[in-house]
């Protein structure tokens, strides 16, 4: 079969990890190569936004070597957005837009990188094109720091805000062990409905610096439960680290945020502010009568690109420019997810997943990946993030900082 | 003059940092080099407590390789206080004791590696051991993420906080930046009463991604005069990034996350938590009508040793070595200083500073390196930070995350 000739449009959507950038980097660097079937390149300004606004950057205009850059860079260099789609069954509006602006470009390949979201972002454009027989070849590229999405072993971004947790967890585990002091320090993670990000602290362990006890949204969180763990570690040790997933909830499905802060919400209305590890900490600092620190990794564990994972950068490359070839070879409406072998050293296969597999389901922590307490992870937990944070990123430096990718960002002219 | 022959001690005070671990490692393997003159060397366990309770570490048992990985280990490996020596002339008992376990262990090279209450410490010491005729010389090695000792050009262990905040900022700076909406993100650095890792965000501008509003202790906070700032930076731009020292106080003395906390402390006493940069993200927040963030550096900024300055730690390292070089020479009663040459590229030369010079005082940012506005930081600054963030970290890895040092820690018996 010939492949499919016109031009590819791009585009990175909701929050940002340290590799998204490479995955724009695969796809670009990859469909620059075949000008012969894609004979422009695009780049939507703010996701899918970009194109309802008719806001395209011409990626051809891109020198290689900023293109490349784009491997060390964090967040997304087009700017993403959070746009939702409306269901095109009750609103099409969006869809004839895009449609316009796919047949105004000639765009054959639309390539969408994100979680769920963007997946059934992709999955409902796929359709439509589809159903207005518009051939076009839909793929999403996968990125999530929290890891969630069905039908792939693991999503590029994931295992570089492991390592920064991990790492940073391991740093701290040395300042606070260096005082002659009790203390409790709770660590907040990213993760509203999946605890992925917070059971990776436990990476910190391997090198004797982890947390003592892990809390991930995927158990019921009970506060009396954490002081009473808390208090038998440090019935052994001076210091107690607790490491949470921000979504953590009560029995009764309250965040525990949200219950906290209303405890000491007075009558004029006032909240308390601080995130769950604050909040944490002085619930613990009150019962147990030590010094505490909460620390919240908040936009620093998925912005951390100086301490991205060298297989996750890798993996998010390959995972853009293998989506070109699998596009330019005739597929559509798949993202391209990894799978690893259940024996033997760590490997990943890129695979096709149909988008409906992915859309809006969301991936959660095996119950059996988490101990029987509820506050910690097991080995099968760590066996299998371990592999993906290894590797060093080799980011280039300028000034004793990081070279960013310097991009142009053309935007196409009628 | 032959060289005073005895035993050494080191130990380490304060808040750890990045490359505290450095200055122990460069006494260590300098004075084992020197077995003729220095037959042992000594570690106390958690600072001058260590010496007051009979627990020294012998440091001759330790594997070179392991002391030599100190160079890539956050904190105080030895341990930390912060223990006040009192004043000799009201109450010498401390003194009396310190005099006794120096003479059980024959120890006539005494170190003190910390920052000005440990070098008040260090002089107080010297002092009662002259008084005493018990021959020892005595060296301060500075280190503080502070960067506010007197009598030297900068402090080991700021620029390795220095490149941590401004690379961290600059990654947020690009997350922040990703999206097509009104932000505002307030960063807290350490710093009670002086600014210079505040002002180091500022290094951050120079690959485009610095703060736009910085504000340090040294200059009276009028939280009015921030929200104009901020409001005056949205004018031409969607987000607006300030960076402040958790110090910062108002005109009349009070600090701003005290003033802060107040403002919403209710009739039940109950009192907001979180740092100075959630109150003010919040302030911002209400005052502003936009989303924020409070990014609190906590602990990481001063463990970050995966990112740690290259330079710092040569210079960290040095200091040590040259200490104990100065301290076989015959001098004693001083702290190692750095010194650079008003003209011409950067280097340092180690300088002897009298102890007297540097104990309990506190070098602040000048004023004329604060811009006139009292909300940024001048290029004289910047020009001065910028070689001490130079050079990368070669921290040794293991399973993808930092080898640490790992100390037997072996405690002397009697």
């Amino acid at each position: 079969m010939e492949p499919l000739k016109g031009n590819l449009i791009f585009g990175q959507s909701g929050g940002p990890t340290s590799v998204i950038n490479s995955s724009a980097a695969g796809v670009f660097l990859e469909a620059l190569e075949h000008p012969d079937i894609i004979p422009r390149v695009f780049g939507m300004r703010h996701g899918i936004e970009g194109v309802l606004k008719d806001e395209l950057y011409d990626i051809g205009q891109e020198d290689k070597k900023e293109l490349e850059l784009l491997l060390g860079t964090p967040s997304s260099a087009l700017g993403t957005c959070r746009y939702k789609l409306a269901d095109p069954d009750e609103d099409d509006r969006d869809y004839q837009r895009i449609l316009e602006i796919l047949k105004k470009y000639d765009i054959r390949y639309f390539f969408y990188n994100g979680g769920n979201d963007s997946m059934d972002t992709c999955l409902k454009v796929s359709r439509f094109l589809k159903k207005e027989n518009y051939d076009c070849r839909v793929i999403g590229i996968p990125k999530t720091v929290d890891n969630d999405l069905e039908g792939t072993d693991h999503c590029p971004g994931f295992g570089s805000a492991a390592r920064y947790i991990a790492t940073s967890i391991a740093e701290v585990w040395q300042d606070t062990h260096s005082y002659n002091q009790p203390m409790a320090v709770v660590f907040e993670c990213m993760g509203r409905h999946a605890g992925w990000m917070a059971g990776a602290s436990a990476l910190a362990g391997l090198i004797g610096c982890g947390p003592d006890l892990i809390y991930l949204p995927e158990i019921p969180f009970d506060r009396e439960q954490m002081i009473r763990d808390a208090k038998k570690v440090l019935e052994k040790k001076n210091v107690v680290l607790i490491s949470v997933s921000e979504g953590i909830m009560t029995a009764d499905g309250r965040l525990v945020a949200e219950e906290l802060s209303a405890r000491e919400t007075d009558a004029f209305g006032h909240k308390q502010l601080g995130g769950t590890a604050v909040l944490l900490a002085d619930l613990l600092g009150e019962s147990l009568g030590l010094k505490v620190r909460g620390i919240e990794f908040s936009l620093l564990q998925r912005a951390g690109a100086h301490l991205a994972s060298g297989t996750d950068i890798e993996e998010a490359f390959a995972a853009g420019r293998e989506g070109v070839r699998t596009a330019m070879a005739g597929t559509s409406g798949v993202m391209m997810g990894f799978a690893r072998p259940e024996e033997g050293p760590y490997r990943t296969e890129i695979i096709q997943v149909p988008l409906a597999k992915v859309a809006n389901l969301e991936k959660q922590v095996p119950r059996d990946w988490i101990n029987a307490e509820g506050n910690g992870v097991t080995k099968e937990f760590i066996d299998y993030c371990l592999p993906l944070i290894q590797g060093q990123a080799c980011q280039k430096q300028e000034e004793g900082l990081p070279r960013f990718a310097r991009l142009k960002k053309v935007l196409v002219r009628d």
